[in-house]
């Protein structure tokens, strides 16, 4: 019998627990699950005979490895930063490693050592990163294998609302960490565009937005990844003349979250001190110019950001309860965690609301000089706000390359992230009886 | 013998040194001036019998310390982050140390143990942070003396060019760190306002400025500083309801940089990769957006940037060489680098060019309810482009403060800043025989 350890049973686990839990018995796998909140591991791994929780504080060494030590292959599900410490004693104690995470220089710099010892270190195995590498990496290969030669690519994700629960101006609700949705962006965007490099300081990410026309779905609004580039070579694509990465958002979403940025409330550098005894209209006040002295503040900021005030745009702002005299809940905290705070309120999935996710990809190639435009396009709905789109999408490849692992079916040693056929030819396909199949159209 | 060490002996020493040795003779003070540049140190000291020069790499903690040790009073130059080993040095040794610094969090907390060894660490004794302090202390004093109450506190610094040697369209040069001038601002600047607090992100900032007059000097712009309250409690003004500190520019700078801002150029969170195979006109061009296809880079910049192309903004951008085909010098250089690189070259202040200071400081008071309102002036002029007023009012703080030390005149113990009389009044008396005296005026 193989031992898996997923440590982390919080809500990118769910998908993952259940995937493995499900194949541990025919396949004579035994999971446990350890995390901080003994309850938690409990309640997801249920009564299943294949599986148990057991309680970890991952920050103590000790306890760390020697749960580490008793098992053949480990999920870390840890915060980022806490990934090189496992990363550490799975290399002592030759264990192998998968996680959803991007790959930090520290891990990366593990890769020789995991060759040595034959562990296998995969990472970037979620949704983006991870089914956005895979599906695209088979449609490079599979371009490449025609002959073709692959000019523009250009690969959108979202993690989004369905529009039938979609019931609020913003038409956006949190299907993922809401940190990243609102301290997104900041520094500067870089993309390649006809063999020249571009770039897009914050300040004009989000007005600088493309259209994109998702089919069955209409148009929807992307404004671009932080770095295009990151995969260039691990793609094979070094001379690709247009490459370009973005998140999707529904119509509407960039010129009002630009609204969010402009009047300063993405700022995450300074603490407001006292912010528990100022309410949002106070906030807002806060913001504004001695020069723009008449007025109500709504008035103002509507000036301040120059919009009409009757606009979408403010519409969207007064849905928030930026205008209203209620107090901020959070002590001493940047405008940012006060934006992140409210905005988790406002935009909470709801236990009947169901998510969507939306990946697109557009390749651009020639075959004997004939030009060719493949458009491959995913969209998956949840069943309700716990069963998301988005924890399937995170959780199923982790399950799926979890038990080829255990299965001896990998041969790629090293830190890697799945770009290759063994990884992802199997993971795709069996991810397609769960309803994840991309949409191809040729053109 | 009283014995003195400086360890530093770049651009920021001159004046301390040159100070320092004119009075040790009569004083009985031997002064060793150490730095990693032997040559350098040699050259300060000349060969005033009173001083010498010393080789010291200040990062090797055992001869730092030897040093040290050999001396009562040691005035720290080095980059600020090294202080706080030198600080840690100072208390095991038992001596007392002065900086022109801000004080970090790490050497504040040192506090209790200087205190306890009866020893003297005063910091930001300076032009600003040092001057600045001692100048408004000094004020507040005498207002609260004469029952005052300060409604409000406005202080304004600048180091700038003297109008006989401001030969550019910029009306700029520079006289410190460089790169201070280019990433100044960034994040929120905060300051109070008829009681409230004020915010202004840094996409405001250069364009939210004021107009200050300064006596004789005519009308100058100033844009608010990080932190305008970082000193309300320091300076006893815990009750006051306008308090703004800013940075004094020449008309039509702040515009001028505003467009820097905007474009992107002051951003330091990434490098552009072989930055230096690219033209400042290219690296232009790839802030431009995608559909901003038609025109020359410069028509189209000044369409980005909202400018008129032939305009005052787009004439300071031009005489800049940004959209000159000219090789960018800096490899792998985030924008911010490279801006700051093409500046010292068009911003270096020449041999004979003389730099300027100018300070003010606005206190607006109330004695038995009537309204009163003192302005003070202070404003310098460089000999050279050496001898600068910005080297002088740095270093004759630091200098004659160190005399009054090693004279045992200072009686204040712990990690402190020279707000109290006994500081103040002696330096303050003895800068007006170097010229720096403030004009006052009361309304």
């Amino acid at each position: 019998m193989k031992n898996l350890l997923i440590i982390g049973a919080g809500r990118s686990a769910t998908a993952l627990i259940n995937y493995t839990l499900e194949q541990a018995r025919q396949h004579n796998f035994f999971i446990t699950v350890a995390d901080a909140d003994i309850d938690l591991a409990r309640q997801k791994v249920g009564d299943n005979p294949n599986g148990r929780a057991i309680w970890l504080d991952a920050s103590k060494p000790n306890d760390r490895r020697d749960i580490i030590n008793r098992h053949d292959v480990v999920v870390s599900l840890l915060p980022p930063q806490m990934h090189l410490e496992v990363a550490q004693d799975c290399i002592s104690l030759g264990k192998h490693m998968v996680t959803a995470s991007y790959v930090s220089k520290q891990v990366f710099r593990l890769g020789d050592e995991a060759r040595q010892r034959a562990l296998v270190f995969m990472n970037e195995l979620g949704l983006d990163p991870g089914i956005d590498h895979m599906s695209a990496m088979q449609r490079i290969h599979q371009i490449k294998a025609r002959g073709g030669k692959i000019t523009a690519f250009y690969s959108y994700t979202g993690g989004l609302v369905a529009p039938e629960s979609d019931d609020n101006p913003w038409h956006y609700k949190f299907s993922w960490n809401p940190r990243n949705v609102v301290l997104a962006g900041q520094g500067t965007a870089q993309f390649l565009e006809d063999g020249k490099l571009k770039y897009i300081p914050y300040r004009r990410l989000f007005r600088q937005y493309r259209l994109v026309n998702i089919p069955g779905m209409g148009e929807w609004e992307v404004y671009a990844n932080r770095d295009s580039l990151l995969y260039r070579e691990a793609y094979g694509l070094q001379d690709i003349k247009t490459m370009f990465r973005g998140t999707i958002r529904h119509k509407g979403f960039c010129d009002a979250w630009n609204a969010l940025v402009r009047i300063g409330l993405t700022d995450a550098t300074f603490p407001i001190v006292d912010s528990d005894k100022l309410t949002y209209h106070d906030l807002m006040e806060a913001f504004l110019g001695i020069s723009q002295h008449t007025g109500s503040v709504k008035d103002r900021i509507a000036k301040l950001i120059e919009t009409d005030p009757e606009g979408e745009i403010m519409q969207k702002l007064e849905w928030l309860g930026l205008f209203s005299k209620r107090r901020i809940k959070v002590k001493n905290a940047t405008p940012a965690l006060i934006l992140e705070n409210l905005l988790l309120e406002k935009w909470a999935l709801q236990p009947n609301d169901k998510d969507m996710v939306i990946m697109q990809h557009v390749f651009e190639y020639e075959i004997n000089r004939r030009k060719h435009k493949l458009t491959s396009t995913l969209t998956m709905k949840g069943s309700n706000g716990a069963d998301t789109a988005m924890s399937r999408l995170v959780g199923l490849p982790l399950g799926i390359f979890v038990k080829l692992l255990l299965m001896d079916k990998i041969s790629t040693t090293g830190v890697n992230i799945p770009t290759m056929p063994e990884v992802y030819e199997p993971v795709m396909q069996e991810l397609e009886q769960y309803g994840v199949k991309f949409t191809e159209k040729e053109e």
